[in-house]
């Protein structure tokens, strides 16, 4: 459905969406938003969600709204559409692979410079340090870049090794009058999806020691570290209350999906609930001597299973077994399956490839068989890969 | 990069091009286009090429020009969009799940009805044709709609059960003046993707004996088989000499991606090219004690991973190790890897998925590495899965 006729169903009972259609439990996200910024106020961190995992502008104002100081985003042209739509912080926290990268986050910067935006980036090699450099003098930027040095806490992808590596990038940065050191981007993505509670805790340890490593070389070359920022949905409580880090990433809790739900539960965890909802239909019932199927008008195409198969929703009386149907179609077996045309809700595996997959989100009131649909919610930096 | 700065590129080196992006090889694209067409007029089968997978209107015309009878496609929002920009004939070749999806389908004809389209869609339910017969005649349609009966050739997905069953949908297509019995839809999409030639063939000898026994059945109850289509990139050549099939549905065949590529090759199947790539860039280049690694910029928000990780391109003098970095990001290991900012290319592991992830592809000329941007190819029916 194109948006513009989305904007159709608005008063609507949920029912009559067209299916598929990714749905947002409106009062399920709103409870998960004001839980995660309770407990960041509570244990005095900064929240500053991932907007990768919903990258939509009014979204972020609501989080920023609540009491986040800004978000974070992966890439440039995600910066540039949530800057441009009036997100007034927002912090790349990746390191760029070219010059040219730097110079279109100068660029965009000079552009909503009226607006009087924090802007803020990550590197993790000197070249990209001498590139934000002339990106930044080239664009003749008078206020000096926030920028964060990348340090790899178990990741295994960019950042540089913990310890004395980090001292060279930030005294390159220290030398530059348009950049300011602002401290140290570590967030250890593969602890999030660690099933076992104490596992997750034992990497998030370990990422501790790389941070306290980072920070006593830095301050032994004569740095301080002004922030530590990281963590995700599936650890935040460990980095909160660690005394390490100042500002809390996670972005997946407004949503909740289907792989976050998996982990075995920390009891100082505080709950989430599912909020993201794949809207789909049965287009296909078929029962034959050897095979007795319901096949759902959704597949990989409307919800991302890179971190496994949707989940059906909980209240569905049965539990029906999911199977993987390709592109446009999941398959369902068990006990009492749904008709040809009923309405059923899966749970995706994981949220934010899935919502990237949309241009807008139906935002439902009232839960999601008797609710009314309140709003639209525009993915607005959907497909922003560059 | 929004659609019309792309425009921009045209006549640009490949290599400027802004990472990620989807960059398709014109030449070997359009090699695989004449190739595919000419082993069909050689064999006497039509080809019907699946438009679900370049979602493009420019695409399907240059398949129709070179002889194809039309395309595919899997949803009602995809006719929409390539019937309203002028692709002549469609088919959906999917089973519907509500009243108002062929509503929709009738309204799209209607609306489009001056340039006398071919339109067909599939059933595998009585209900459906109830549907469609109160749909078309509420539209007020004079031409009746091609009906296709989807049955079951070992996919286990849509699809009545092979034999009698097809007879009460056929003789209820048959008794609605505003249908018409077209065929049997019989596409064995598990069989595409076993990786042994001999399995392969073995699942489409299956598919042919469940087209027999169901022709066989309608003959007897009186009703005559004007066609059966299906058939992929993985097996075609098996239905189009098989003397069942009459069209042919593949569609991959054009862009060539790893899966299909992996499989082992039949010696009576044309070879097709890889055309289609992701253009990255090392974002993070990282040695340590314990690790040497170069991070690209590319992640399954980039290309699906539902069929494996993409590989390297053979251009690309040696054969990294590939690793998932999540969403945003790819991890090569092994000799000699690229820098900082240095171009690689990958070739996606499915192709489908990955086309609906952007808003454009970059269509070079001249190949990936000394090549000129020549066109952007849109896809039109991005995100269409309603």
């Amino acid at each position: 459905m194109a948006e513009t006729s989305a904007h159709s169903l608005i008063g609507q009972s949920a029912t009559q969406i067209d299916t598929p259609a990714l749905v947002v439990d409106l009062d399920a996200m709103q409870r998960n938003l004001r839980r995660m910024q309770a407990f960041a106020d509570t244990h005095g961190v900064r929240l500053r969600p991932h907007a990768k995992m919903h990258k939509s502008a009014w979204l972020a104002q609501a989080q920023m709204a609540a009491g986040a100081v800004g978000v974070c985003v992966q890439k440039v042209s995600e910066a540039e559409r949530l800057l441009t739509l009036g997100v007034a912080d927002v912090y790349v926290s990746n390191p760029l692979g070219s010059l040219q990268k730097y110079e279109r986050l100068a660029a965009c910067f000079r552009a909503v410079q009226a607006q009087k935006p924090q802007i803020a980036v990550a590197v993790d090699d000197l070249r990209q340090v001498q590139w934000l450099a002339a990106a930044w003098a080239a664009a003749g930027i008078a206020v000096p870049i926030a920028v964060l040095v990348e340090i790899d806490v178990g990741q295994q992808r960019c950042g540089v090794a913990p310890g004395d590596a980090a001292v060279p990038l930030v005294r390159a940065i220290a030398e530059q009058p348009t950049l300011r050191f602002a401290g140290l981007q570590a967030y250890h993505g593969r602890a999030q999806h660690l099933r076992g509670a104490a596992d997750r805790r034992a990497a998030i340890e370990g990422a501790l020691a790389a941070v306290r490593a980072t920070t006593a070389a830095l301050q032994a070359a004569g740095f301080a570290v002004p922030l530590v920022t990281g963590a995700g949905t599936g650890t935040f409580w460990h980095e909160a209350t660690s005394g390490v880090y100042g500002e809390l990433q996670a972005g997946s809790y407004l949503f909740m999906d289907a792989d976050y739900a998996a982990n075995q539960a920390s009891p100082d965890q505080p709950a989430f609930e599912h909020a993201l909802f794949v809207q789909t239909r049965v287009m296909s019932r078929q029962r034959s001597a050897t095979d007795d199927r319901a096949v759902l008008d959704a597949g990989h195409k409307t919800h991302a299973i890179d971190s496994g198969l949707p989940t059906v929703w909980s209240g569905h009386s049965a539990a029906w077994a999911v199977s993987n149907g390709g592109d446009e179609h999941t398959v369902l077996r068990g006990p009492a399956l749904p008709d040809l045309g009923d309405v059923v809700w899966l749970v995706p595996g994981h949220c934010d490839p899935t919502v990237n997959l949309h241009s807008h989100l139906i935002g439902v009131r009232g839960g999601l068989r008797d609710g009314v649909v309140e709003r639209i919610i525009t993915v607005d930096a959907r497909g922003c890969v560059t």
